[in-house]
Parts: C-alpha cells; structure tokens; sequence
C-alpha cells in the first residue's frame, strides 16, 4: 500500500466509520448470527497474492458489522457502556500511526509525560485525594488495559507488602488471606487467583441488603484470621459494582484495614467516572483510606477500550512486585530516579501510546459534556425506576443511585428470565441478566452517549408488552 | 465533535500520518528532550471548556511529535522492530470506531470468529504443528496483548496442570520450579514471580558458546529437582532471545519435557515470524513438542501494536487456569461449548477487536510482502557481518541467523559503551546495549520496514567513524 493509498483508503475509513455510528440505531441491537456463521462467510485460507481495499471493505460490510454486536446502539441497556467518542477514535488513530512504544521513558519520552499528565488531570477532575498525584511523595498513576489489570496490580503491590517484598523470592502465598463481597468482579477472583491466592483464602465478607459489605463481619473475619496464623493481606471494595451497582462503605471498612495494615483496594471501574459531576461525587466517599484505586474512562466517559486509569499511594510496593530490569532495557535516565518507566507498573512490557485518546477526549469534548451525559443518565434512570414502581408486576431488587437499575417479576425467575429472552429478540434493545441473592434479575444499564428518553421509554414499552 | 467535524478531521489526521511517516527518515530518531520537558510544555490543568482539533493538533506537532522516540525511522537499529503498516492502521482504526468488546463470542461473533480464523491462518502461513489449530481436538490460538501476557498465560496453565487444578483452591506454589537460561526475557522472571513462583525456584540453566540452552544440564537440574522433592512444571525455550537472538535446541528439550510431564512453553515473540519465508521455517524446529507457543505479528511482520499470537495444545489446562462465570456473563452460546469466550484464555476480561489489522495486513500487504522483508533484512545483517569481520577492531559476539548483529570493541567494554553513546547522539541511527556473558555489547537490529542498504552502510560508516 502507497501513502497516496493509505490517503484515499484512510479518507474512506473515516467516512465509513461516521456513517456506521450515524446509523447505528437502525440496526438490530445484536446480530442475527449462529455459531460458526461469520467463519463459513470467509475465506478458510488466506490469500496467495494482496488484495484491495475495496476488497476487504467489501467484506467489512458484508461479513464483520452485520456480525457484531452493537455497544454504540442507543438500545444498549447490557453489561456496561463502552462509549466510543469521536476524539478518542481520533487519538487512537494517532497512537496507530505515531507506532511508538512507551514501556520505559526513553523508548518515548512524550508517551509517559503525557500520560503522567493525565492521570493528575483525571485525579483533578474526579476530586481524587492528593496522594495519588504523580507529584506527591510516594504516589502516581498509570493507564492500565483494564480494570482486570489493575486489580490484579494491586493484589500483587498487596501480597508485596505484606510479605516484606519475600513473595519475589520465596514464592510462598499459602498464609495470605483477601476479603470481599459477592457482588465483586470476577476479576477479583481472576486476580487473586493469577497471584497464587487460591479460593480456600479468599473470604466471601457477608453483604447488607443494599449489597454493601457489612464492616462488622470483615472485623470479625479478619481477626478470626488472623487468630488462626493466617495474614489478612488485600480488602477490595466495591464502588459501583458490576452486577448490581452497590456501594461498599469504605470510610468504615477503610479504617479497618489501616488499623491492621491490610492493603485496601476500591474498584471503581463501572461507577468512578460519576464523580466528574460534583454532586455525584459521593462516589469518591473513603477514598482517602485506599492504597489504590481504579476507575474506566472507556466506559461512561467515551474514551474508546482500552484505557483505565489506576492510582496508588504506595509506589514503592508496586515497584517491588513488578520491576525487573534486564541489560538491554537499562537507561540513565531510569537509573538517575528522574522519569517513570511504566512498564514496572503493569503486567506486560510493551505499551502504546493510549494517553492520547484520553487527552483528546478531555481537550475535545470537555468536562462539560461528561457531566452533561452523567446527569441525563442518572436522570433517565430515576424517570424509569418510578415508572417501575408503578407497575406492581415489577420490583426494584437493588438500590439505583446512578445509572443501572436491576429489576425482577414478581412472577418469579422463570418469568424474569423468559422476559429478558423475548425484549433481546426484539432487536431494538439489548439487556443482560444478573442474580442477586439467588434471584433472576434484569439489569437495565443506561449509559451509551446515543441513548435518549426517547430508547428508554420504548425499552420500557417493549419490557411492559412483553411480560 | 459533529459526525462532520469527526469526517474533516478524521481526513486531516490520515493525511498527518501519511506525512509523518513518509518523513520520519528526516528527523532525529531520539528526540531532543530532558525528563520532564513535554509536562512542561502542556497545560498543568484540564481545560475548562472545550477545545478544537486545530488546538490540539497544535500541540502534537509542537510537543507530542518532537517529543517521541521515532520507531519507525530507518535508522532504528535499537530493541525490536515495531513496525506499523498502513492496512494495519486501518484495521485499528475501524476497530477504534466499531467500539465492540470480544470478551465473550455473544459480546461480538464477529470479533471472536475472526480471530479464531485469524490464528488458524496464522498456523498455516507460519507452518506450524497442527495441534494449534482451533479445529484440532483439544488446542487453539488468541491474540495476547503482548508476548509477556503469552509468557503468564503459559506459566498458569502450566501451574494449573502441574497441581491438578489445586492451585486454583489452595494457591500452593511453593514446590513448582522452572526452568530457562539467562538469554531469557525479563518476562519469564516476571510472568514466574506474578504467578507465585519465586526467584528461589527459577533455575537458570547454564547455555553453550552460542548462548542456547544445554539439553543435559536442563535434565540434570530437572532430576535433582525431582529427587529433592519440587515439582519441575515449565520449561521456557527461547525461538531468538532479545538479547542476542539465541536459539535454544527445542527437538532435545522438549523431548525432556515429555519424559516428565513439563509443560514446554516456546517465546518466539521476536523471531518466529521469520517461518513466514520456507527457508528460514528452521526456527519452528522443535515446535511439535511444546505445550504452548507465542510470536508477535506486532514486531517484524508489520501489524502495529499490540498483536501477540499466542497458541496452546492443551486448552483444558488454559480454560481451567483462567475461566471463571459469574452469572452477567453467562450465555447460552458458551454453555453449549459451541463458541470460544476469549476472555477465558487471557489475563484482562475487556478485549478489543485485534483481529482486524491482522486481517487488513494478511490481505492487503500480502505474504510475499513479509517475505521480502524478512529476506531483505536477513541479507542486510549478513552484509554487515561480514563487513564488521573485516574490520578487526570488531568481534561478531553471538551467532547472527537472522536480523540481530551483536558486536563489541575489542578494546573493551568502555570503548564500546562509549561507541553506542557516541553513535546515539548523531541523531541518525539508534542501538541498544546488552550484556553476553558479563561482555558490554552492541546490538545492531536490522528490522524497520524503511530500512534499505544505504540506511545499514551509513549506520556502520557512522560505528566505524566513531570508534
């Protein structure tokens, strides 16, 4: 492919891509699609000779968008919001083209600052506390691929701590104990898991009715623990989680941890970004008290997957677990403590250039327009909740403070469930199902920038006819 | 941003690309910058309204692009190729606008169908065993974010197999040793440390004159292992080390391996790619006997980051690691075991739409493409080795097989540090240093898709004039 090549094919990609979020919301919210069908519709082997773009565009419109699944569709009411903003597209494609790779300072000096720069814009922006600033005294953020990432980040700065750094040597995590709630992300399973923690140790902190971690029962489980010999190591909270929206109550559970040293980690990645509008910025609530945090500019806030922002106050830890530095990545400017290598605060080595999709989406659009979307979200949700209750065929089975409201039928799961199944078919909106408490739930998450009063009432509409 | 502002600027940012990389060649390849100086050039504060395209492309041409280290530059000589090529761009692009997650097949068919595809294409153009492929009966490939996170996937399902899945309950780690030599990546330490286990219970097995593993003493160790009570569960072969492009001698370990049920992992993130072209197909030798296997489309073959093919022959091991279903992400698709939930074969649960610029690569550049550069590039290492063996200040330090030199002076390690920073700072050809065998070493890494003859002759004219 020519530059002049690469011009015209770019132009039309763009073009392309424009015309499918334009129209996004006139196509079924998820494809019509059988196992097995989009590979039957491709060539088994590749080619012996380069084809056009022509070519391969064709088959972009004819095999790979009507074989996706639609996050961008104002219909979109599943898992989460995956908002892809025109500017963050725009600092993807850059990062693409620049093909620089940040995993030290000097393999791009621009790739760190600017991405250091962004993490203390964000604390700004969110009202994080000051020590997680890149500037204050043993603090500092980095943009990891995903929330799994970062809870696993701090799961291992945890097990390093707590082992006086011997876990890098001796390998051994058998008396390392963690804490949550069932409402927590897989990944913390997932994470602790990786880390050696295996399920054995990992205590299922019993939760309140609003599915938050009752502060007395981590009390007593952790001194239970640590009565027995075991080392109660990492606590995660929930701010906002997944299956349920819930609020753990972290100035409580936050001074627990502090008075035994336990590493205490809050995810916030589906719920964080509310606190860029002040009034929501409850959500931030015993934040103060955490050795790390996360939260997802690529959900609610539109900077396109991947880039979740995490936060420490203790970087000295995660250093320990992850630095190692070979010969051949040594440099003085590393040795000198004068510049951040990023690469020693995430799994892999390699890194693009992700910062620039972030500062183009809070250069571009604007904090406003965040926190534009934020409340017409929130809004939207507390319009549809009392719409729910008033419809006594329906229950809210959880609180709803932000954007995702869970409901049931009274009718019971085989009801919920049947009633999740026929609005999916419909096309015109996607729910996801959850359990909570042993019960069928149908989740109703509001947040793509394309969703309207407008979807939401029709979503309403069809899970009303439905029943 | 409009959808029309997005289609003018989108233009602009194709046409700034296509402009940057067709003058890389004119600017330095390091850029000019102390620790600190592009925060200094940015606003310490996030805007408080929004800005314009104009704005923030202001800024990348007076901070960002100055500011980075150019990897595409034909004078790049230093770590790894990173190349990117303009299809891949487009893939990545239309991946970016699309904004699907691939964690599960029902989350988006097209994006797990394609990559699955992908992989088997990959298997086929590589020439690699069959029991990689997706349609074997009990392997199959994915795209890892990085060869790092293929290093982690490996060493868990190696874990998990070695302890019957008990890791997965009890999180014992402490009697599982690996082994590898110290040619190694950093991520096999890494990767090792993260999974529990220590530094204690790495052995590092001692190599030969060109730097490749020694079969007998990797048995020996295995044996003591074995008769001191740990349990010998991953070996790591390396397929073209970093460092110095070592080959360790597959056919015999791997047969060790065998004979005590170690899992057999091969890194052939730097090199593998070579078997793209039938005569350099030598680097897969050995390949039949391993367990797991990665190498990275995202270095020589032009894909830009990240793409790293990742493929194992025991996916009951992988999935017994790393799956976990909480009930927001169960499907009927994934129960019926008609599809694959990518997520289950990875570190992260997001997952972007890779595929695509491994598929817009394949089919536009070609495989004749890929071969021309691998060809070119071999034939210009070998040039230059022989020029260097001409010029007996020089000694050639390690085999040179492919698109790697390693030289040092003979006068030392002083002198030759002093010639890597003395050739550095001309601006025009970058090297990295690396260490053999307590040796001060320059890497010549001949790989960037600009890179012609005369880039290579004024790269050694520059060593020669500076030593």
């Amino acid at each position: 492919m020519t530059p002049d090549e690469f011009r015209t094919a770019g132009h039309e990609m763009i073009d392309r891509i424009a015309d499918y979020l334009d129209g996004v919301g006139d196509r079924p919210v998820q494809p019509d699609v059988a196992p097995g069908d989009i590979r039957a519709a491709l060539p088994e082997h590749p080619p012996t000779s380069p084809e056009t773009f022509d070519q391969v565009m064709a088959d972009v419109e004819r095999v790979i968008v009507p074989g996706i699944t639609n996050w961008q569709h104002p219909g979109w009411f599943a898992y989460f919001p995956a908002n892809v903003s025109y500017p963050s597209i725009l600092g993807e494609l850059l990062s693409a083209g620049l093909g620089v790779q940040g995993m030290s300072w000097v393999t791009s000096p621009a790739c760190t600052e600017v991405e250091t720069l962004m993490l203390d814009w964000m604390q700004e922006l969110l009202g994080l506390p000051a020590a997680f600033r890149s500037t204050s005294e043993s603090g500092g953020g980095v943009i990891q691929g995903s929330a799994s990432e970062s809870t696993l980040v701090a799961i291992l700065s945890a097990r390093f701590r707590a082992t006086g750094g011997a876990v890098n040597t001796d390998g051994d995590t058998t008396k390392l104990v963690a804490y949550s709630t069932d409402q927590s992300h897989s990944s913390i399973e997932k994470g602790l898991r990786i880390a050696g923690i295996g399920t054995d140790r990992l205590r299922t902190v019993p939760h309140d009715e609003h599915f938050a971690m009752r502060p007395n029962a981590l009390r007593e489980m952790i001194d239970a623990d640590l009565a027995a010999g075991f080392v109660p190591f990492f606590v995660n909270a929930n701010h906002g989680s997944t299956s349920s929206m819930a609020f753990d109550p972290s100035a409580q559970l936050g001074s627990i941890c502090r008075e035994r040293g336990i590493w205490f980690h809050i995810d916030g990645a589906m719920a964080g970004i509310a606190a860029l509008a002040p009034e929501f910025r409850w959500v931030n609530d015993g934040i103060d008290l955490a050795d790390s945090y996360c939260t997802n500019p690529h959900k609610w806030m539109g900077v396109n997957f991947d880039c979740t922002t995490y936060w420490t106050t203790d970087r000295a830890s995660l250093l320990g677990a992850l630095s190692i530095l070979p010969e051949y990545l040594r440099s003085e400017a590393a040795e000198s403590g004068a510049v951040i290598d990023y690469r020693d605060w995430q799994i892999p080595l390699g890194r693009r250039f992700r910062a620039l999709k972030l500062w183009f989406t809070i250069r571009m659009d604007g904090v406003d327009s965040f926190q534009e979307r934020i409340r017409r979200d929130v809004a939207l949700t507390q319009d549809l909740a009392n719409k729910v209750a008033d419809d006594d065929r329906f229950d809210v089975v959880a609180p709803h403070p932000l954007n995702l409201l869970c409901l049931a039928l009274h009718d019971g799961d085989e009801a919920t469930d049947a009633l999740i199944e026929r609005a999916n078919a419909s096309g015109t909106a996607l729910f996801t199902r959850t359990v909570l408490d042993g019960r069928s739930v149908l989740r109703v998450s509001i947040g793509s920038h394309t969703t309207r009063a407008a979807h939401v009432d029709a979503a309403w509409r069809l899970l009303q006819g439905d029943v």
